[in-house]
């Protein structure tokens, strides 16, 4: 089959791209690896920036957000004896919003859906071939078995870390530069309200624990554990005990309840560039994994794909390549500042190294809650950086 | 002898304590293992934070600094193909000054002979006593090889990373943080005039290079090199060449000139804690050592001199021990915030770790060229944040 753009993988990035060109009326097909039911229940990222939700908004899937999402001014910064209420709208005027990444690739899904455009679900041996000809194409298995071939103009990678569009980039135009951190996040979704108002980020001498939540009823936990821990190792009572003692504070209680998931996330930042090669561009985890602190990730893929939609929209649209020979270095400079970011919130954040950092640590906590400087730099790269070249 | 404060220590953090007590009309003593020539050719720093300034002006001991100090806006920050100017009068109101440490040192030195107060140079053996008593005490052999005793009510320690005031704090008591950084500076001093108006800080992928001066005729120069580099690897042509890849701009020429002076500094940081121990008070770098990136060192030293001589005034003047209770902490808050930014500076402009520390390093000079938040906050850092309790 024949499409204007191929977009591999449906996760956030490739279905929110697949909107927006919709949106310009160029024809696109979809490709996942996963059923559709996979990706919608995936667990994942839960804090968007204001910019992102005013993109989801303009693109028609922003209703829900308007209705469940939960507007946030900031965040609390927490060390031994000390909680800080840090106020991004009084820092930045940008707010930052409450709304799980399942439920937006579930309106994205249905918006998909209603437009009635081509998507493949649960196919196998997707690769990528011609991306430096003009006429590039993706072929795979479909999930009947059948071998399929999608030639497009362009061929947008959406497909995550471990999809095969970033090696399609041949290895000496490739670049990758990574960072493994000595620790991981062992996270929990516990049926039970907030015991917080606004997200709780806690420095402790047992290690890093951050209180978030989803919903009114759903909240969400993390600590920091080893990159090897055993979840078995993880009692219910345990896991609310180190909980209740990281983010203690005199005259403030936690509420445990069910624990509905539980699962260790590693942590890495990892950088991919070019983000584009001939007809290929690579957008959202494709290309850069930033660890979850500071709530990167998913706002990284929205900005990357608001970026490339008017870059192929301009290029398939009117000729005009100007944006698309662009694309890369302008996404790489948000992603570089984001990844600067994530770095920076994980390694303030988490216990490693000696007791040297830990003073570090504790001196940049109290810093940023005294200086109106060190506040609103956070409050700026947290709330998000604006997208070069859009309004 | 008895005096009411014995001074260990006769550099600049010594002598205007000295000073200080003096002018509140509480005698002192120094008492200095070199001699006086010897403290007064040492080339150590050359940068005063306007709050420096002020206080030596306060002390009477600011005519020179007036008359031959040159007063800075802020400094450049450099990486290849970009040199940003950032003005910290803009960002913060607060300029810098350039009047080397040895000129310091030979002002503080004249208005103690002036004030024909007690000094003992060229001593040995100096030991101190009873600090947890009432009536602590210094022993020492003078320079005509005779055994003296200072009896006094306080003793400060101001005698550097390597005097034995801070081993009197008990071990029991101490705790020493420390970090050693995985490079030097190679500084050299050249009769010549600067080619810059400001400061340069240049990160290069050579390493780090800055451009420094002493007066309009005098110019300091610094290479990142190993710890274990040695000097006589570097003849005159191999200086300025590297000093010219490193601080190379399109447009602009490195004027060199006679290498007067050359060395190889170790880059450490070390926070003493704490600061007071029973009548033994430290204070500069007999409690704390930053790596001269960023310029902290005299002027850490400075305002611990500020709080200890108002302490120390408080006390024996009006038998309030209150500021000299909260010396340590009160000081210790500013020491670890100098000590994080001089971590901050050296390790965003030193060449270490792999090409992804260097991504950050320069999304990190970038932001700070393009954001006010992250320039205020480097602004703020440099020209000196306020000393708690000081007009």
């Amino acid at each position: 089959m024949r499409t204007r753009v191929a977009i591999i993988g449906a996760g956030p990035a490739g279905l929110f791209l697949a909107q927006l060109l919709d949106a310009a009326g160029i024809e696109s097909v979809l490709v996942e690896r996963r059923s559709a039911e996979y990706v919608k229940s995936r667990i994942r990222a839960g804090i968007l920036e204001s910019a992102s939700v005013r993109l989801l908004r303009e693109a028609g899937v922003g209703d829900r957000i308007a209705r469940d999402g939960i507007e946030h001014r900031g965040i609390h910064l927490q060390w031994p004896g000390e909680r800080r209420h840090l106020d991004f709208v009084d820092l930045t005027g940008k707010s930052v919003w409450v709304y799980g990444q399942t439920e937006v690739t579930k309106d994205l899904m249905a918006a998909r859906e209603r437009a009635g455009q081509a998507a493949f679900y649960e196919v196998s041996d997707v690769e990528l071939h011609d991306v430096e000809s003009d006429s590039p194409a993706v072929t795979f298995t479909d999930a009947e078995g059948r071998a399929q071939r999608i030639d497009a103009e362009i061929i947008a990678g959406c497909d995550g870390s471990h999809g095969p569009s970033r090696h399609s980039v041949p290895r000496q135009h490739r670049r990758t530069l990574e960072r493994t951190y000595p620790f991981a996040w062992l996270g929990i979704r516990a049926d039970v309200a907030p015991s917080t108002d606004e997200l709780i980020y806690a420095w402790h001498p047992d290690g890093f624990a951050l209180h978030s939540m989803r919903s009114p009823t759903v909240s969400r936990f993390y600590l920091q554990v080893r990159p090897d821990e055993d979840l078995a190792d993880w009692s219910d009572d345990r896991i609310w005990d180190a909980l209740s003692t990281r983010l203690g504070l005199d005259g403030w209680t936690l509420h445990p309840g069910p624990i509905t998931e539980r699962s260790v996330l590693p942590m890495r930042s990892v950088v991919t560039s070019p983000m584009r090669h001939g007809r290929l561009f690579l957008a959202g985890d494709a290309a850069h994994t930033v660890p979850p602190t500071g709530a990167k990730g998913l706002n990284l893929a929205i900005a990357d794909v608001a970026l490339l939609s008017r870059a192929i929209a301009e290029w398939l649209g009117a000729g005009d390549t100007r944006l698309a020979d662009a694309y890369s270095d302008t996404a790489l400079r948000r992603v570089w500042r984001c990844t600067h970011f994530s770095w920076w919130m994980t390694t303030m954040l988490h216990r490693h190294g000696d007791e040297f950092d830990a003073g570090l640590q504790l001196t940049q906590l109290q810093r940023v809650a005294q200086s109106s400087a060190a506040a609103t730099e956070l409050a700026e790269n947290y709330s998000g950086i604006p997208i070069e070249g859009l309004p």
